[in-house]
């Protein structure tokens, strides 16, 4: 039975994207506590959408930090609840320079709408918003649809345990669907099995009581940027294995029939190292590229700083050193776990010569999805209709740490339908995110609930 | 036969403080281009400060970069000449939040001269000045005096060694007196018999052409931090012996003799770590805290920095990450080969995974005195004299890269008497100068002058 869906997309398609762009102009940056108006702002304005699409509720609800915003629409309590989660915060948008726009002035160059959170993920949960309108106002609903649209994702989502928790009979659902993911391409669609967990650190390593003359105090005293270098030197082995005792105990080892599907993915090694400009891959050996950034835990260095960083050169042993140190996690790894791991690992191998502090910033645990659940089925179905391929499994690499929170306070499994691609360079300067795409998410999803509700 | 000069110390006290207080509140700081102003005013007013203490004549003098500033009083020119070395730049004064009182408003606490510059070089400097004022206006010169004040030795002095060679006749002497450097105590006077060469660097290590989301592309593609401690973890064993090929290939090695003359200089180990805030010394195994900082190489990380850097947490693998290093030089290092090494080392250990740029900043040579010249005598004569006590050889720790270029261009030696301490705290927050060593100073250097001619 064909539905009227596509033809009022058709119509709205210019006021859908218009209403992308406003969302996308709040700089709702979770990270900065000068942002916190600006936060406010966004979950106002996401509120306000929820209704305009057709929600017989919504609103901005309190959490211990920024806020969330729920909304609903019950066609009937007795049919199936899908509740959608997504993300109105974004990632700091620095290093400025390096933008070709600036990051909260939404530009559109070839069909790519350029700006902070076009991907990650205002652009993404803003589908659901519109295929709540296409499915509303064309009297097409078959299942209930639920909102939950947070504003921490990007710090870790450290308050918003506490506040599903206290919301469990408002979130009731049998799905939830989240968008906050990539695919493929668009001629290779593909839904994530996953997503990796997160231990996020930050060492601070102290020399002296003050900076020093490099000269005068240089080769007797610790330099604390030779010790913080040596420390980050030595997670990894020459084979790029991770060193630290214990990291690896709990991982879940693939077995050769998921590796097979892994590497069966579309992959060419060549334009891949074209698109990122670099001669070789670098990664741990034994492993593809895929394996690597699927299903094996990493260590890497986000930031680091100390010393002079200006302008010419100063002669200086500073005295501190500080690096910003994540792990992306697989199951059956703990964030917890690893957490501890990694700051004993820090404070324990520093030589006498200097003090270390090592601190969490956040965590989030790996998550897995199955692929014979109703969700599942539901949503490689939808893909396949209006792809006219059927989507690959594929592990994701990222990290969205409330899944397993969400899972285990609601009792329902989770569902990555993301519409995003690779190089949609999120977390970095001109991020963006194609306007197909998001035209193909938002056709796409309607079709999620008609399946869903069938199954 | 007594001299009538601490009577005239004694009656100016006051003014000879206030004028070099003065002259710390210019910020001439010859590293950052902002300043550039600032520099032209500093010059001028040593100019002023030159013409005012007694000089027949002094002028600001244009070099390829900041102006120089060079003065004199002849008296005979059959009597011995001596050039006074001096700079009026300062490094910069980051990071400011650790100044307890702002950097260019100098500020007196417990007879401690607080200021970016009071030591380094310009309470120094400006004693030579006043010296200068003593003994022309008691009319008891005994030698002509001439004085050459930089503007760029805080960054290497790279037009100095051109405006020396085309200026022989004018600079012509018979002895270098230069007060830039520290004795081991008040108690303890001594006389630095050298100082190390220098060569600095920066490092520039590039993966990906753009940041990435750490959990797309972690795992998968070169950390530029990872890879940039990885390569300055290499450059120490883990007796913290310098591993690069060729380092210490010209090293002239200390003697017995040197060495046991080195560790007869007073040193309290506890008193040194307390000072510092220190549990433990951190250097190359089998030599001692005086050995390491004067008679042997070294190399320091100065800065480093790469990915987010700010508040909070980003998930980012960045594309960037820099690195300021530099080598502390003994005889017979050369700077410029010293700094091909380097370069080298850094370019030829990256991974094909990264670019690498490395990039020298500056260099200089490694100098050494003599003690037994007529220069070196006269000073430890004087010396002696104010403090009542021989002063120590020792090998000083710092750089003055001119040092080997005016031996050169010039063809006389040089005597190092600072008044210093090694805990003023140059290069670093809270620089200070005693007020005690400041006068002592004045009272020791017309002492110089009369010993030099007598001898």
């Amino acid at each position: 039975m064909s539905q009227p869906w596509n033809e009022y997309l058709d119509q709205n398609k210019d006021r859908f994207l218009n209403e992308m762009l406003d969302l996308l102009r709040i700089p709702s940056i979770s990270a900065k506590t000068e942002h916190k108006a600006d936060m406010e702002r966004c979950a106002e304005a996401v509120k306000k959408s929820l209704l305009e699409a057709g929600c017989d509720k919504a609103e901005v609800m309190a959490t211990d930090g920024h806020p969330a915003v729920y909304g609903e629409k019950i066609i009937d309590p007795a049919k199936p609840t899908v509740l959608v989660y997504g993300h109105y915060d974004v990632q700091p948008p620095e290093p400025l320079e390096l933008w070709t726009n600036p990051p909260f002035e939404p530009t559109i160059v070839d069909g790519k709408v350029f700006a902070r959170g076009s991907a990650d993920d205002k652009g993404q949960f803003y589908m659901h918003v519109k295929a709540l309108e296409i499915l509303s106002k064309t009297n097409t609903m078959t299942t209930n649809i639920k909102f939950l649209i947070e504003g921490e994702e990007e710090v870790g989502s450290p308050n918003l345990g506490k506040f599903v928790s206290a919301n469990k009979d408002l979130l009731k659902a049998d799905v939830i669907l989240i968008s906050d993911s990539s695919m493929l391409s668009m001629e290779n669609p593909s839904l994530d099995t996953g997503v990796r967990g997160l231990s996020y650190i930050q060492v601070e390593v102290t020399g002296a009581n003050r900076d020093l003359h490099s000269g005068t105090y240089g080769g007797a005293v610790a330099n604390p940027i030779t010790i913080l270098a040596q420390m980050i030197a030595s997670c990894h082995d020459e084979n790029n294995h991770i060193t630290i005792p214990g990291f690896y105990d709990d991982v879940v080892v693939a077995g050769p029939e998921e590796r097979e599907l892994i590497n069966k993915a579309p992959y060419d090694e060549k334009e891949y190292m074209d698109e990122l400009g670099v001669k070789e891959l670098w990664g741990e050996k034994g492993y593809s590229t895929y394996e690597r950034t699927g299903i094996r835990p990493t260590i890497e260095v986000n930031g680091i700083w100390g010393g002079y960083t200006g302008e010419g050169a100063k002669t200086v042993l500073p005295s501190k050193a500080y690096a910003k140190i994540s792990a992306r996690l697989v199951p059956n790894q703990s964030s917890d776990k690893i957490t501890e791991i990694l700051l004993n690992y820090f404070k324990s191998i520093a030589p006498k010569s200097v003090e270390v502090k090592a601190e969490l910033h956040h965590g989030g645990e790996p998550y897995m999805t199955p692929i014979d659940s109703k969700g599942y089925k539901a949503a490689a179905k939808a893909v396949e209709t209006t792809f006219g391929k059927a989507p690959i499994p594929v592990r994701g690499g990222g990290s969205i740490p409330i899944c397993s929170i969400l899972e285990k306070e609601l009792g329902i499994k989770i569902i990555f339908m993301g519409f995003g691609l690779d190089n949609d360079n999120l977390h970095s300067p001109n991020e963006k995110y194609n306007i197909e795409n998001y035209y193909k998410g938002i056709e796409t999803i309607p079709y999620f609930h008609k399946y869903f509700s069938e199954a």
